[in-house]
């Protein structure tokens, strides 16, 4: 059974929306019924799942029946593993779909992170995301991905100013996303003199808190509701350990590869298949490690793939076309949501500015914490 | 397949629990582990599911690689459906077992209420499990309940000390219990002369603010574990509008006869075929309205059948031997989790005092806000 993906909408992304959680929900919720090309009949949809990382953004929580009422369905659940909630989501409507026990899932990611009103309270709430003794011990998730961030720059040889070309690239293409909260052109030299926020990641390595919501609907009978579906070739998902001092080699993000290989073995495709990809920039170090986990790169030539050109918008690989979690932004609940919403349109040729030319397939990697669920799947037109 | 519970371990329920949120999880973990009779290898649990309600209570989010990395698993994720999150875990969980997505799961229901000083500060994070506009209004969830509540008493001439009863019998039940957070006899007199949380409600109409957790291992393979396995005969899942102002009729819990009908019609059993039932008495109205939604009493006949004793300890449908939320008590995320453990234990006739003789098979009603999820299952020895 092929299963596709046959209509998304989402908000623009924004660092402070004026709506409230729920208002961000509706108006997905909204968008994407008017969108559905031949339209959603009553009773099509039979299972909502939402993906939200904490009601500390945003004050709800029990989004399913909300949602699920909205559009007549019977049956709904939210889920939650941190940044790759969204993610998850996905990888149970697929399987869930394929295994007969539902027929077309409305998914809804949202994360209303400007709830709190300073970013040090909303990266208090993002401490949730680690193990219970990281949170304990009060460390904040950019140092974890400090410490992550200064291994992997001892053992390859990799300084800041290379870390900043990622920022440099994402900034660069969500120029041209309207819907990116962030359009902003970054250099080198901007991403160097911006603070520190845990020594060697500065501001400009770190993605967006932001507002934002996504919704897609995933079928089992993709051509009942467009003639240009956006297929889920293959998608998995893996844990690694919860925290990073749990781990033999803390540059490495394993739960990625694990997760590729399972997207991989189910679609028959690999990396090597794919003309466009979404990854989990939530630190310009995070996308590096991403290349070298997906096997685009070589370990410990991330950098060398990157300054190389091949995922910038015009190379063979163009990684983040949307802007990426750097400049697009990154509302936790939405993410993984917005990634298959991107590559929706990418292989739909909707792109417009940011479209890259000829996409016929596409892969998105998604991982919470610090990498301690990750989520990859691959998408063909 | 034949899906059955082979093990589970529960915390005691306390009001104020000395163990932090990870530290409740552990117990259960570890106490399941050592109480699978015929043990657990390396790599049998394919599957975790965490429950829980808000991070809010407790502090820590992303609990599934937390768990997994324990139990060698290398799947999961966290479901929230409010107060019906652990029983969505379970219908999820039988769900993928049956379609073959996972083999064995392990659930983690917990929740550390306690988080929150004082249990206005508690009552202000369950306000979230309302319809947005609810929410929005500052409506408490004991609120909705007393519409609730004072819909049914005048449609259907029930009185405050009617409600009481409820409480009676579960206190009483929670006599019997060592797990129970509140172990304390009340009579109608002591719940009357209890204060308005919100009239016609009073504090012993309500459930316990309280800390707990639980772990239930879930198998498609049973007899590989124990020889005595639990059987989940059927789970529904349902919702309802969101918000009760969206409702023809208040007195009504339809999602409640909707999950019923679904477990009904998966297992060919109904109300009539169970010994013992568990239900969800987040407040003494709850429990009655449960009854006939779940054909245990014609519309109208909750109370009559109390007062004929046919749901105490002693009656042919002995429902809450546990004590129930209201005197077992109600960690949101654990609740559901709990009710199919109580009914393991009841079913393979461990329950000690509070053992209802004989019983062959038992029903779990689990529901969410004011009823906008519910989950029914029946599980047979």
């Amino acid at each position: 059974m092929k299963v596709g993906i046959v209509a998304t909408y989402s908000t623009k992304y924004e660092l402070r929306s004026e709506k409230e959680a729920w208002e961000l929900i509706d108006e997905v919720v909204q968008g994407l019924l008017r969108s559905v090309e031949k339209g959603v009949g009553k009773g099509d949809i039979d299972l909502v799942i939402t993906s939200s990382f904490s009601d500390r953004f945003g004050g709800i929580l029990h989004t399913a029946p909300y949602v699920a009422s909205k559009v007549g369905a019977s049956k709904g659940f939210r889920v939650e593993n941190a940044c790759a909630s969204g993610g998850t989501a996905i990888y149970l409507a697929w399987n869930m779909i394929r295994a007969g026990l539902a027929r077309n899932v409305l998914i809804v990611g949202f994360e209303k992170m400007s709830y709190q009103p300073t970013s040090a309270e909303a990266n208090e709430v993002l401490m949730a995301a680690g193990h219970p003794e990281e949170v304990v011990a009060g460390v904040p998730f950019v140092s974890l991905y400090a410490l992550i961030a200064k291994a992997y720059m001892d053992r390859y040889g990799v300084t800041e100013e290379d870390l900043a070309l990622v920022a440099v690239k994402n900034h660069e293409n969500g120029l041209r996303n309207p819907l990116a909260a962030m359009r902003r052109k970054v250099t080198v030299e901007d991403v160097m003199r911006s603070p520190y926020v845990s020594w060697p990641l500065k501001l400009y390595d770190c993605s967006l808190v932001s507002d934002g919501a996504v919704a897609l609907l995933v079928s089992g009978e993709p051509k009942k509701f467009t003639d240009t579906p956006v297929y889920i070739e293959g998608i998995g998902l893996a844990h690694d350990t919860a925290g990073i001092f749990e781990r033999d080699d803390i540059t490495a993000l394993k739960a990625i590869s694990a997760a590729a290989r399972e997207a991989f073995n189910a679609s028959g495709l690999t990396v090597r298949d794919v003309d466009v990809l979404e990854v989990h920039d939530a630190f310009t170090v995070s996308e590096l490690i991403a290349y070298e986990m997906l096997g685009l790169a070589q370990r410990g030539e991330g950098v060398k793939i990157l300054k190389e050109g091949i995922t910038a918008f015009t190379g063979s690989k163009p990684v983040n076309p949307s802007g990426g979690l750097k400049s697009k932004g990154h509302p936790i609940g939405a993410t993984g949501v917005g990634m298959a919403a991107e590559l929706f349109w990418q292989l739909r040729g909707e792109a417009g500015e940011r479209q890259v030319k000829g996409a016929e397939r596409g892969l998105m990697e998604n991982h919470g914490g610090t990498g301690s669920t990750a989520v990859v799947a691959i998408f063909s037109r």
